[in-house]
């Protein structure tokens, strides 16, 4: 099979990461770490639930993988994560070695593997990954924008309703001072 | 109290995380994370014992900061590490919104807050940190020299050793061969 189909295969099972933490409310990220053509780690981000400013779906899969490898090199690894990594997950593929960085939609706010900087392939750094980018960029960046426009949606209705409380709580406060001066 | 003398009182605390590093053979970095005048998280690198990637001492530091703060903002934190942080713990810094960064020494090979490049002072991401560096330098740096020149050392007891019993072997080798042409 050729590179470009395989790339797709497993981008699809980052993506059904990133669907799982849609479902949970997350930012839909998702991640999986391929070695010898097995999927050997996935996860998905859940910094909201976990409220730890670590857990994105990549680093969460690459401590993953450094425990079914059980070692911290996972020279044999591609990441293929559904959006760009940023500073600290693109300094984690240096620090883990991981071979091949495959990514779907560029990140113009974060992205550190070519968009803002290319910290994966900095000569000066001990490690240098592969880089492949924009496989399923769409469906990566799609899932992303419909999250965000739902988000926006939900707090345009909350921002509404609370106006409206806001309303009838005058309204009935002013019944209540007229009653007073009756 | 001055400022650097408060800085010298946290970086000596990261100090002692590094010396625990050291008693059972890591690399001896440590780093503590301090709130309104206290330390509220200390950790020190144990990337060997865990064999994973990411358990440098900063990041296992936001970790703990972040479970007892209970939140991934670090929004009013400090952290005091005695090397300079790497790409992914500089990352983490900017992905915790930490305030301020201090640390001991200067990393040639792969420091990113100022040596390499500063990426926790980016203009370009969505956070930037204060920063301090050269605190207590001679010590953080000193207790890694005194490690690696230990290392070296063992090694080469080690590679003496082998060479050693190579020999014998070679000797009671040729013995044997003796024995049977005898």
């Amino acid at each position: 099979m050729e590179q470009k189909a395989l790339d797709e295969i497993f981008m699809k099972e980052a993506l059904i990461e990133a669907a799982k933490a849609e479902e949970i409310g997350e930012v839909p990220i998702g991640a999986v770490i391929v070695k010898g053509g097995k999927v050997i780690a996935r996860a998905y981000n859940y910094r909201e639930a976990t409220q730890r400013a670590t857990t994105h779906a990549e680093l969460t899969a690459i401590e993953r993988a450094c425990d079914v490898v059980g070692s911290w090199r996972l020279e044999e690894c591609t990441l293929y994560v559904t959006l760009e990594p940023c500073p600290m997950c693109a300094g984690a593929v240096v620090q883990s070695r991981i071979a091949r960085v495959v990514y779907g939609a560029a990140d113009p706010k974060a992205g550190c593997c070519g968009t803002l900087m290319n910290l994966v392939q900095e000569e000066r750094f001990n490690h240098r990954a592969e880089l492949s980018s924009g496989i399923m960029k769409e469906e990566a960046a799609g899932i992303l924008t419909a999250f965000f426009r739902k988000l926006r949606k939900e707090k345009k209705r909350l921002k509404q309703e609370a106006e409206h409380d806001a309303t009838e709580s005058n309204i009935s406060g002013n019944r209540a001072d007229d009653g007073k001066e009756a």
